[in-house]
């Protein structure tokens, strides 16, 4: 891990350098409010629906950005990457359409969808126990045997600037509406979308940015309180999937911890309400950690009255028998 | 019903004058796809949907058109609509925009949500029975009574301009995507999305329009068939409740007869299947009567085999039971 430690962290220039390289590429995904529900929470609730991206997630983003200044030379040994879902599904979707070749690492017990989806956008997947295996030792081995470029899920200076461009779209697109965020809220796993949203938003224009966590996996939130990074415990579970890194990132933490205002987390049963506002009063489809942060607004986490609060939505990848239960609630 | 014999058929400068109304007002709703989905099914499937339009339905648009124009001296008066629930919200929302007072008459068996969200809009609901009483007479008993201005849900050349502005996005968002449509497809009620619709691409590409129903409210594709307007039989029932107008509209079957390819039916059990697709696979939430045209492409109504086909899912207000009935599939 020490690799990391004399990497140069990202500006504001790369992720407006990534910005103008997912032009017309990557979505740009609408803002989204539903003035009755607004009026009910006592703010101005402003959703980016990144569940509407490429791939279904934000992670397209970072993954095209990364894999796209891959060298000529390298592109015939491939990528590799290990992931929970979405950035797999993200990296096999951005190194088809450049014509590179893709293995990704995922836990056996991810959700069905987001296996089969990176199996059908061109990534060949191999499957690993959560529990037994160390999806980094496998990883490592593929890109040493192979001479692949390793793609991290968020400990890489191209996937934070990729990830970013949701905070310039979100500081741009405010504006159109004629709005000023008071706060803006990113879900975080290892940290690379708040990080790079963060890092987005703050060549733009001045609001605070929160991360917000599940409370089984609140390593980002307590960090950002001790000034160092913390783990959580092993054995910890949640069903947000794709929020399980259980330390912040070693590129990503130094970023957050200058520029984040405070961490957030809520229960499993508060996403799963948060699931279930977003499919009745917005109309997306939000998975368990795609909705933490909508979650953490919604349950009254800060205190937002009259404010205008923008919570990303950060994947809808998401089992058919997950949605009944949000729904069923 | 006579009196709207009379009426000049609106034409496509009254959709680009629509359009130039409702801009930064309306919400420009993306045009979505899913890469993997379109592979399966052997043709590029591209969305317009319009489930987040503000109100839950391409409703506000038209709704909005109207009202707006409405003049000074008569909007003390207040408006009637008649609804099942969408054109309901629309009028409820742009009214309370333009501070006008609305009264909205819809049965009492719509979907709690729809009801619920009107009268949040700021609408006055009253309910009445579907089976006994006549919403027509009720809306002309008010608007005779109180002078009120009455917004028809589609026999109106200023509702059907509104709808047509999704024509016009939907024609300048291809073109920004580099793609021309081979077909466009839209669900049909009274007629009025699809008659404003094509007249909306009429002016700008040259491109077969059809519309799509429940196969129990096929009246718009018996009409187009032979001719003439036709009715269902009383006491049909579909789970499609924005779509149970029993015939065309007077003003919009005589554009449809003129612009349409042809009319497409799909069961009711089509359309559960294509609101699961629409969950799973396109991350939005799309309600039964939303769902027909994406339907009707899904199950393969027209030969679409390597065609780009655009499909619009009007609107996305639904009940949780309606949206877990569909994820059971």
């Amino acid at each position: 891990m020490s690799s990391l430690s004399n990497i140069e962290l990202p500006v504001f220039a790369d992720v407006q350098d990534a910005a103008a390289r997912l032009k017309g590429i990557a979505r740009r995904t609408p803002l989204l409010e539903n003035p009755v529900l607004s009026e009910q929470l006592g703010f101005r609730l402003i959703v980016k629906p990144e569940c509407l991206q490429r791939t279904g997630s934000f992670k397209f983003r970072g993954a095209y950005n990364k894999i796209s200044r891959i060298p000529e030379e390298a592109r015939p040994r491939g990528v590799v990457a290990f992931s929970s879902g979405n950035h797999a599904q993200g990296v096999a979707a951005a190194s088809t359409m450049m014509g590179i070749a893709s293995t990704i690492i995922m836990p056996k017990n991810a959700p069905k969808a987001k296996i089969e989806n990176t199996r059908a956008l061109g990534g060949d997947v191999i499957l690993y126990d959560r529990e037994t295996e160390s999806r980094e030792e496998i990883g490592e081995k593929l890109q040493a045997e192979r001479g692949a470029t390793l793609v991290r899920p968020y400990d890489d200076p191209m996937i934070i600037s990729g990830q970013g461009t949701v905070g310039i779209e979100i500081a741009e697109q405010s504006a159109e509406l004629g709005v000023i965020p008071d706060i803006v809220i990113t879900p975080a796993g290892g940290g690379g979308l708040v990080s790079g949203t963060a890092l987005g938003i703050s060549g733009t224009i001045n609001c605070p940015v929160y991360s917000a966590e599940p409370a089984t996996f609140d390593d980002t939130k307590r960090s950002l309180e001790s000034g160092e990074r913390q783990s959580v415990p092993d054995g910890a579970q949640s069903i947000c999937d794709a929020l399980l890194s259980p330390t912040p990132g070693e590129i990503t933490f130094p970023i957050n911890h200058r520029l984040l205002a405070g961490g957030l987390s809520v229960t499993d049963e508060e996403a799963l309400d948060a699931m279930k506002v977003a499919m009745l009063s917005l109309k997306i489809v939000v998975e368990p950690g795609g909705a933490v942060a909508l979650a953490s607004a919604l349950t009254g986490k800060l205190d937002l009255a009259v404010k205008t609060v923008v919570v990303v939505c950060s994947g809808g990848n998401v089992d058919p028998e997950m949605l009944a239960r949000a729904l069923a609630r």
